[in-house]
């Protein structure tokens, strides 16, 4: 498997090449591959890999489901590609059909991301223009949803996307989304490699931006939707709904009905990834060669040796902050246990028909 | 005049010395020296170094006024030395002698400042004990409000201190405050220095702390305080107003009355300092050596070159988020323009006598 190293950019555009599944989880926990749909596609590839390699594809699965605990869709994409890998190995066929087996699922996966991406940003749009009729919309997003994330153009990022082509974004705000800063790595990237009008800030100033009017609605994916429309996503999501709130600006989800765990019955149920205290207390820095460096005197370090910190990588926000979630197969608004139930009906009926 | 210089905290204890005034401004607009009340202090020693200096007066007064433009500590310091300095000049009396009075005069500011840290302290603990009758207070606060940016231990980070002192000090959570780190660099050297239980955030990990209910109350400084009792304060201050009015935690701001400018009027009329894009798009880090340093490669950046930023330096509270203001003269709650007058009253009856 060949992965674009996302802790490489925007410095420098690199590849991890995995070659067995150790590498693969070592590449989706040290965010080489990040973002809820590409871990899927990623999971999915990576049991077809194990597959392919003669591994064993059902400890291999085990493996890559746990690499991460939050996002729904690393196990889902991994769960598929392991029927499918099932099933023909049960209907007796041989190693080299079942490998086959797996890759066909893991591509068609990808295949189905890309649409759902396709089907989220005209989905999105259209509310947008229905929640915003005066146009000209002011996006601010956080993290990044675009199409490093994805099978296709992305999530939130593709909605904004779609708003530009149509000529409506007027700027998109991008939080930086410490402490990894994906929103300024690799949002600012993908937003002017597209030609949005696009702005950085660091994750504290939105709240100015919101007090100046500044802000038409926020956009953001989700690692996690669970059966009551609890959404869990970037740590700095929360906020940003309690803002909008406050603002009476939308705050819009936008995630492929493979993020909604109809499983987990509500936000308190979620188990929170906590990562390490140096992604705080150190700076990462990319040099021009982007290659993480630290300045020769020393570890970056932004606070005192042996400083304590809380790191939680995603945070909860309930349903009543969010205004919508918008999915490939529909929008749920007002976001209810109910709609979700209704969404996900629907889309199975979709995906049968 | 000689400053401890605070870019290269905590990594080394270094000093600027300042021997003239453009010194002292580069100082001040390089953060080398910061923090309100301790602006106050070194624009008073500033007019001071120019009359010791044989500078002009005025002149230097006016350009330490303007070195800022938000923190009102700063021009009342410098009014504070200039006024002396022309009251004995007008008297007739020669150069020295109103060097004399000036010197005098920043001395007397830097010790009333270290008073009103003690009797802010004093107060803000009785108003927590008030406020949180179970104890074990969690205090979150943002940025950095200690010793260092005062004549005395502070002003937020002060009460936080006289609550440890007092056994009832369970946790401070503190804020990193991007873009310049002053909560990982500074309040997390002055909690360890002060045997503090201390656990240092990300600004954005405070929605989940506050989700949880890991908050008893927040605690910040301010840069200026308005007629209307609207506080301006480093950015980030007023998105934590919001999600402390929304999970019901009292959110009190602690500063010496000079931070309060009864000539503007609101929130709306403050000025604010708008910083250099780079603060955010590149990642200045500090070795072991304490200088600021970028990887051999090249600059550290966290976004792609040529990234536009929006980086305002402080945000600006409205009174309705605010539960108190507590001052070295009286604590204002709840917070009104009429309270805020009134405390002002107050407090210069306790000047005239």
């Amino acid at each position: 498997m060949v992965l674009l190293d996302q802790t490489r950019l925007p410095a420098e555009e690199t590849e991890v090449v995995c070659t067995d599944v150790p590498a693969l989880v070592r590449a989706v926990q040290t965010l080489a591959v990040r973002g809820a749909p590409l871990l899927g596609i990623a999971g999915a590839y990576g049991v077809a890999l194990a597959a392919a390699r003669g591994y064993d594809v059902e400890e291999a699965a085990l493996q890559l489901s746990g690499a991460r605990p939050t996002a729904v869709n690393l196990a889902y994409g991994v769960r598929r590609a392991l029927a499918a890998h099932r099933a023909v190995t049960e209907r007796g066929a041989d190693r080299k059909e079942a490998a086959r087996a797996a890759l066909d699922e893991a591509r068609r996966l990808h295949r189905e991301d890309a649409d759902a991406s396709t089907a989220m940003a005209a989905r999105g749009l259209a509310l947008l223009d229905e929640l915003l009729p005066g146009g000209g919309h002011r996006i601010l997003t956080h993290c990044n949803t675009g199409a490093l994330v994805s099978g296709g153009e992305g999530t939130a990022f593709a909605v904004a996307l779609a708003a530009h082509r149509a000529g409506r974004l007027q700027r998109l705000w991008v939080d930086e989304t410490r402490p990894l800063l994906q929103g300024a790595r690799l949002t600012a990237y993908e937003a002017a490699r597209n030609g949005l009008p696009h702005t950085l800030l660091t994750d504290n100033a939105a709240g100015s931006l919101f007090a100046a009017g500044e802000v038409d609605a926020v956009l953001v994916g989700a690692d996690r939707i669970t059966a009551d429309g609890s959404v869990a996503n970037k740590v700095g999501t929360y906020p940003l709904a309690v803002l909008a709130k406050y603002h009476h600006v939308p705050f819009v989800v936008v995630a492929p009905v493979t993020t909604i765990d109809i499983g987990t019955p509500d936000g308190a149920s979620i188990e929170i990834e906590q990562r390490p205290a140096s992604e705080v207390t150190q700076l990462t820095v990319l040099g021009a060669a982007g290659v993480a460096a630290a300045p020769p005197g020393g570890p970056a370090a932004s606070a005192p040796p042996g400083t304590r910190a809380y790191n939680p990588a995603f945070d909860v926000t309930p349903p009543e902050l969010v205004t919508a979630i918008v999915t490939e197969a529909g929008v749920v608004s007002p976001v209810t246990g109910d709609g979700i139930a209704e969404l996900c009906a629907r889309s199975l009926q979709v995906t049968i028909s």
